[in-house]
């Protein structure tokens, strides 16, 4: 069995959407073993969600882009690892990224760059999506990957959408799609 | 008069039609003067141009996406402006940017950021779309700035639209919009 | 007089030392107000700081890079921005940034980048260095813009080194210069 | 036997010494066969050095920083590789890079970017230098890692430097660490 986290903030309950849509495609893949592990509004996480990532075989890192970056909380949870950084305790695991915002651009390939530098420093191996894009002149938001990103997952949810109306199928869809891939990546690619 | 430049390349059209728009913008605006210089497809621009571009009080360049990053041929014309950049030619000189690609979010923002580094190096001023985005429920792609770029103008032209398709309705109006934030800023804000 | 703010996050205190240099840059053009603007442990700033950003003609930002990215105190104080930035209440203005590590490259063009994608949310206009770097054979740390960036200021200060100790003396020169780039542009190029 | 393709471009001289020494490295690992192909001045390779990526299980990009970003070259060799880019013919590979400026930084971590987002279009996976850096106050450019990267390699020539004197011993000797950690990732993680 080969494990996969998935360790995320979210601000108001859509990150945590796309969080459960990547862990049911995780769970899509026999032989790997999902866990969710949510960063509080402080920034915290626990010693036991922190030994938990120190097993995994994949690490998934997940926030919303605020201003042009994940979140304050995602980044404390960052700055919180550099002991993990220090002893390169993360070294050799595979790492991938996720991040939801209300624009369809919205700065959102910033937050996934800052999650590739960090997933760089722990000397860990970056995985993308592994999914082409919807973009022919039909493509509409229940497409697969209409966002469109190659480097992480991205996932819109309108400025005035609840919790329960976004990201709405085409982006839960690929979140799940991004899902497997880590997935597999995690158990057919690596010894 | 102000001199505005606008210097980009295109592949197939696509990007000539928003620097067209960039341009219209612009001609909004009084006491602004827009040229129109388009890179060759062996990225290369006459002496006139060259000293068109240091005659400008600004500069906008433009690009399609193409595998992540500006085309190689406008890369060829970012080469060849070393020599001004030796000297600090364009120092002071304002810089905006524009990108053109067929999905939604396609890595435009590497682009982007690509043209402000290079913008960086030669000690310009770099200033964005100056725009909100759209990004309720009710928005879409007629809306201004829905593909949502902050940086620079983002646009999109779908992959299997022709040059006389694309972009659409309200890409065109969020290209006219940052030529003339474009304008207003050179003639506004600057002595 | 034109008001220029340096607001700024130091973990240990030598992103201080930075700030202060930056601040000793800007004194020496007349006719400009510096202000510094010091964001505590816990990522806050008072209100009579946030009214002395929204009065400035220019906002300088500075930050530690950590973990390949800004502090999550920086963040913090980018994210509560939010406000500012919905209203759009710093458009217009100028914006600048620097950021300090323990190693040379150390991914400070992350932090730097953010900055600027933040700056571009608010519709702010960027200004980087202004700056040559010193990268010939018989260049050294005691030179200009030795670390050498274009976008904003970079300087180094050991994972050893005290308070008392670093940045040396030339990113210390360099700040200063900065500073005064940062001024001189306020001063004479805008209106 | 594991293959790995080191395809890189070299205006000078002083990049192929850092590719030459990335070879090298990865001959230090048995069972991994390296190939060195080299992007001509016009940006091209033959097309047996494309059928040679094609069959290797990582590629190595190489490529200058100049005006912030890989030469027009490399990218002209990135642009061509869209047709590779439809099919999705390198998913999968092992993929990593390197960088060569005259300046410290230099906006060297551009470069890297790009090629992470090139790889990340092409569904390969990432991996940097799984080097620690250099930084304490003792620590010279005979030391591994100074320059200090984390995602790619980079290294510094002096603008003054000849293809026989730069790179000097430390970068040497930390590109070829490079090629070994690329080698035993390829070799001993991936089945």
């Amino acid at each position: 069995m080969k494990k996969i986290s998935v360790v995320f903030h979210s601000g108001y309950g859509h990150t945590t959407n796309v969080a459960n849509a990547v862990i049911a495609g995780i769970e899509l893949v026999s032989d790997v073993e999902p866990t969710l592990i949510s960063i509080d509004q402080n920034g915290d996480i626990s010693n036991e969600q922190w030994s938990e990532l120190d097993s995994s075989d994949a690490i998934v890192f997940g926030s919303p882009t605020y201003m042009g970056m994940a979140s304050w909380q995602f980044k404390k949870f960052a700055d919180t690892s550099s002991k993990r950084w220090a002893a390169q305790d993360w070294k050799d695991k595979v790492a991938a990224g996720f991040t939801n915002s209300a624009t369809m651009n919205g700065d959102k390939h910033s937050t996934l760059h800052f999650m590739i530098t960090l997933a760089m420093q722990h000397s860990m191996l970056w995985i993308g999506t592994g999914l082409m894009p919807s973009n022919n002149k039909a493509a509409s938001r229940d497409d697969i990957n209409y966002v469109g990103s190659f480097g992480g997952l991205m996932t819109t949810s309108p400025s005035d959408a609840g919790v329960d109306e976004a990201p709405t199928y085409g982006d839960i869809e690929t979140s799940k799609l991004f899902g497997e891939r880590v997935a597999r990546v995690v158990r057919d690619l690596m010894k």
